[in-house]
């Protein structure tokens, strides 16, 4: 199904923790599987910092399978076949709903920089939008790893009556000082490209793509552990025999990293960038609840699951044992795996079994709970 | 004393790993103290990538102390008083030895790209000449941490007969795939600035600052450890009560890190940071021996000790153990300590007192066995 829009006009504002009502405002989103009778069954999907809402199916940019199509799909641990699956893209994002490449109403152009600064709150209100749209109460469980899983616990907190079940994977409840020090070099380098046009390159048909790449160099490099890059590329020269002297690309790792950033900028938004990386940084769950953490959980009756995996240094497992000990001083349901794997941070949007197993297990025990109906066997 | 220069002629060029002879070479270096009557107390300091031959006096741009005046001076564990220390700017740099903004010859105007590609060995030879003009046949120690502990290295490998005792400090053998991967962010970085100008930016009367300050702030979250950061900054908010909604430096890690790219700029040379990183990544010991970095030490008499830091991810402790195997396995002599800090790689730059008693120990043992004379007690 191709990507769907909701429209909300002038009169139904996103209220922002900038102060300032947002209107109109498009949320962008994809759908799979069907919602049942009773609207029990409908999981939301958070996608993280450069993920979108094309979760399992075919990107219509990259024509490559969806981020999360190991997870999300039929017969996959969030099964399409049981589960009404709906993701949107996050509000400052840029592959639909409102961001920095928007039309401004009040200049005809598109806001750039003219968007209000954008908070993890703020994209949780507006997919609470969305799902009021759809006609949903109740949503069975809100899933999603790194910025996604921020995105969980925001919800968790914000309408506790409105999650049945929360799966915050590689995630944190608050970003840390060398994570907003890393998103800020990102920044730095987009804005440093005299392209980005103080953010109004887009008016001018141009497009910072340097800075764009060497952002998304220094952010991929995040994503993956030491050990990994040593295993996938080590010291290994790119179709080379020897050192050229040079500085063209003789290692894999550094061709791999100049890949990554050239094919990025062809699909995301400098400014997006901007927006979604400043959302993170602000994010501290706690700060809003007296700085206690376990209070922004308190009396919920959301069962949790907490997953981190042991070689990411980003949202390293610290990040999750923090959110599992205020969970479990607010007395709410709450398992917690770590799972050992040398693929760093990303490895939420990998191939590992144990986060699948641990998620479906989790899932099953939490529809049993809430009496939705068993997938029906195929014959 | 102010910084010294000897110039070698047409008629004794440097041999380059790049397979060209460099001619004419000049080299920048400091001493301090005073070479003994049977020349056995010289002390080699080699610098890190960003360092200098300013290692215990004033720097001459910066006004600021020397970068490792905490170890090297009187009284200090590289005691100035009883060892004549000598430290000289690295070939490919740009604090007075030959470096990309030097003169080349050929054309009139500075090297820029046209300096052929210099290794951590070269740097070694270069310093070779250096200490053999000085008429020193050998040298009493050869120390240095990152980049510098590498050149202790390959002075140990190159010309054991001329090293009684060597101190690398958080160093490694080889450059990790992850350290490369961050060179290259940063040499990327520099690259994507227009006023780079394919490196003849010198010729121009500009300056790539902008992309040489993202280059380091990217290298500078590498030389401190998460805790350090969330200790020293945390999510602190710099001179506000609250976020500005903004991309400003709201959080004290932006604003230090931005401080620490636009002070970088004034004192250092956007083609050298291409060349000295480059130097870093293609340095692998082992490789000019079989692969077998035990080899490199085959017979070696030198006393080493080897430190490093709990808290270093860039050159983690593994790397230091490799080196000891590899030392043990050669049958050399070897100390190796590991220092508790959540400091970083940073750390051997800083007030560490573990350090400091570990390498005075060394360097006392040491001169005793090479019969250097205890340092007269002044009344």
């Amino acid at each position: 199904m191709p990507t769907q829009f909701v429209h909300f006009p002038e009169n139904q504002p996103l209220a922002m923790d900038a102060g300032v009502l947002l209107a109109p405002l498009t949320i962008a989103y994809q759908t799979y599987g069907t919602l049942n009778a009773d609207k029990s069954n409908a999981v939301l999907i958070c996608h993280a910092l450069t993920g979108d809402q094309h979760v399992a199916n075919i990107h219509p940019v990259t024509g490559k399978p969806g981020w999360w199509g190991t997870m999300v799909g039929p017969g996959r641990p969030i099964d399409t076949d049981r589960y009404f699956v709906i993701c949107s893209n996050v509000v400052g994002g840029c592959m639909g709903t409102t961001g920095p490449t928007s039309l401004n109403p009040a200049t005809g152009k598109a806001y750039g920089l003219d968007l209000p600064v954008v908070t993890i709150r703020d994209m949780v209100r507006a997919q609470a939008m969305l799902i009021d749209h759809l006609g949903i109460d109740q949503l069975f469980c809100v899933a999603g790893g790194s910025m996604g899983g921020m995105q969980v616990l925001q919800w968790a907190a914000l309408y506790p009556e409105r999650v049945f079940a929360a799966m915050p994977i590689a995630a944190a409840a608050r970003h840390s000082s060398q994570n907003i020090a890393f998103h800020e070099v990102g920044r730095q380098a987009i804005m440093a490209d005299p392209d980005w046009r103080g953010g109004r390159y887009i008016d001018q048909g141009i497009k910072p793509h340097k800075g764009l790449a060497v952002a998304r160099m220094a952010a991929h490099i995040t994503y993956l552990s030491d050990e990994a890059l040593q295993r996938k590329f080590g010291r290994r020269y790119q179709d080379r025999e020897a050192p050229t002297f040079s500085f063209d690309a003789d290692f894999q790792v550094e061709s791999y990293l100049r890949y990554q950033g050239s094919t990025f900028v062809e699909r995301f938004d400098a400014n997006s960038y901007l927006y979604v990386t400043r959302a993170m940084d602000y994010f501290d769950l706690a700060e809003d609840y007296g700085g206690v953490l376990a209070n922004a959980f308190k009396g919920s009756r959301t069962r949790f699951c907490v997953t981190s995996f042991t070689s990411d240094w980003l949202f390293p497992t610290a990040d999750s044992r923090a959110i599992v000990h205020a969970l479990n001083a607010s007395g709410a349901s709450v398992s917690f795996v770590e799972i050992e794997t040398d693929r760093g941070h990303d490895a939420f949007l990998l191939n590992v079994p144990e986060l699948f197993a641990t998620s479906r297990g989790f899932l099953e025990a939490a529809a049993r709970a809430r009496g939705i109906a068993p997938k029906v066997k195929s014959s």
